[in-house]
């Protein structure tokens, strides 16, 4: 199978230097806010992106060296497949984030629900529409347990 | 900026060999089947992934050679920019969608809401977090328009 050559789209711009203090989402600690910095010959493309109060990023974990097939999540010590956690060591190190927009000014998009580290290169910008991304009868796994009644588990925030 | 390589982790086996008749979301299509093949030595990530009920796929438009900056989407005549619409003429051409996961057996994960081509590369497979994806008060931009009142518009499956 070919490869596949991704040229990122531009940065994005965050106070997470590194990984401490970090939210495992960008919901569980969402006033921090950052910004993509998009290329300019791509800035056109930004056009009514604000009319949306939500994007969704996808990114490179351009820190993580390393992929493991079978790991212990954060929220657990316990195996689990790599398709089956959110951890950043997989297999091509892609990352997803739903974001809240803030405003579109230029070439940059202000957001926050952050969950990058700073100089994280962006791949793509979509926005995030509720006839689409939203579902109801979600059954979330092994994850489901640990936000049981509402609770927000301490491993959310990494130290 | 550096260029990432990605080496995809399987292949999308689907019954839309071409776009005809393909949905725009795989969800106004709901009964197609089909599966993603996933490369032996990735097969032990996929443990536990049947134990929810969605997955996200992010993939590689592989039949798509150009991208727009601002384009006309399927749903109406207007221009907008690429980032605020879900067409695959896009930088970098990366899909994401959201499926319903039937089951997995052995290297194969079979699922619904297919709306991707046959032989599409599958770059990772993350599990659908209720608690991390499913969000409330969302405004959709210029889409919103097009589902009020929970009507569904033709355009949602091309011809």
């Amino acid at each position: 199978m070919k490869k596949i050559v991704i040229d990122p789209i531009g940065v994005i711009h965050s106070p997470y230097k590194n990984s401490k203090n970090i939210p495992i989402q960008g919901r569980f600690k969402d006033k921090v806010e950052a910004f993509a910095l998009i290329k300019n010959k791509y800035k056109e493309g930004l056009r009514d992106l604000q009319e949306y109060s939500h994007a969704i990023l996808i990114y490179h974990f351009h820190k993580i060296k390393d992929e493991k097939i079978v790991a212990q999540p954060y929220l657990e010590k316990k195996d689990h497949g790599v398709f089956s956690i959110r951890s950043p060591y997989r297999p091509n190190r892609i990352g997803f984030s739903i974001v809240k927009i803030k405003k579109v000014d230029d070439n940059k998009l202000y957001f926050t629900e952050v969950d990058m580290l700073d100089q994280t290169p962006l791949i793509d910008i979509k926005p995030y529409v509720e006839y689409f991304d939203k579902r109801e009868d979600v059954r979330s796994g092994w994850i489901e347990k640990h936000f049981k009644d509402g609770k927000i588990p301490e491993q959310t925030i990494l130290k």
